[in-house]
């Protein structure tokens, strides 16, 4: 059984599936929060057939009719599992996605959440603040005045806004988080523009050589 | 005679070029902050033979070796000048971006100046900023979290630290001011997130829509 629904959804159809906790069918699930999902578990003892996995692929477009062939292959997939699971059921689960031709990786459940809140949910809600911004700017053709790296990431801001609004409040306090620590990073900038330009550019060419090394 | 060079740098060749001022050559520029080049002017009353033009082309990539052929086709350039500046100057800078391939504009150089400081450096800001919050994780493979959308916006970490740290500082205050719209507008998110998932859902439509006709 394969939960392909948002965060909040996937919640409400694991738990009317508990008639197949424990039995030789493998549940898996398809969404990028994975602690709301565990707190179901606590309450059966954890299920030894109940892998989580969280392809990180797809596009800002939703539907069949935008289906895309090896959407999978080449990206990530992170797989959560407590120490309880069969391994029956985390092999079928991981060749499922490696023969998709998917990267596996396992994380905690609580790790998984706290990373994803930081490596995805925040650039969205970034997308979204920026976007916002700019929206309350009275100048039409804003568009013109910025460069092509604005627009590729503005797709974001085209995702489902119902899957992005379930996803943004399933890992709300993860999320709450790291917009923290991004505004105190807004904040250093600020007062390196004002007031020290050379630990400005150290800083902006400390980050170029971290952007080379790592995305 | 157009001046190809870091905004600090083209304030003092601008100041050396004096001997210039309301002749028959005319002077350009190719920087992405004009006041600070205006307060120049002001002291030379506006000659009638300076004119702004800001390119809005290029990539992360600098140097010769990263030339390319039709760079500023089919992007935008925006001229400014002061109400002196003569028909003949005004006309031959607006016929050289032209006949590159650009679609013109024309603003004020305030107005340049405050548009850009939303529609250009913030994001720049912003990239820094989540680039640093992700760095400040302790942990490996964090791109292998990451979906693609902010592969792209990293991009922009990857420009000149010189270049921007001098642009930064050269339109600091309308940036900061930028700066706090975007953290006021991460605030509001933050507390929908907390408080109200439907008015969340509603917003992240709204922006969704504007996007999708702007960008």
């Amino acid at each position: 059984v394969i939960l392909a629904t948002p965060p909040s959804a996937t919640v409400d159809i694991l738990k009317s599936l508990d008639f197949l906790f424990n039995s030789s069918v493998t549940i898996t699930d398809t969404t990028s929060a994975k602690s709301s999902l565990n707190k179901i578990l606590q309450k059966f003892n954890f299920p030894e057939n109940i892998i989580f996995s969280h392809p990180v692929a797809g596009s800002h477009l939703s539907g069949e009719e935008n289906s895309i062939d090896d959407l999978f292959k080449g990206k990530s997939t992170i797989l959560s599992y407590h120490d309880s699971a069969a391994p029956l059921h985390v092999n079928r689960v991981m060749s499922l996605w490696q023969e998709l031709g998917s990267k596996v990786s396992v994380l905690d459940a609580e790790l998984h959440d706290r990373i994803f809140a930081y490596s995805s949910h925040l650039p969205h809600v970034v997308a979204y603040a920026l976007l916002n911004t700019l929206k309350e700017i009275e100048q039409d053709d804003l568009a013109l005045f910025s460069g092509g790296g604005l627009g590729e990431f503005l797709r974001l801001v085209s995702s489902s806004p119902e899957m992005w609004a379930d996803i943004f409040s399933t890992n709300g306090k993860n999320i709450a988080l790291a917009i923290n620590d991004l505004v105190k990073n807004l904040n250093i900038l600020q007062n390196k523009i004002a007031n020290d330009p050379e630990s400005l550019q150290d800083l902006l060419s400390e980050l170029k050589a971290f952007k080379e090394s790592n995305y």
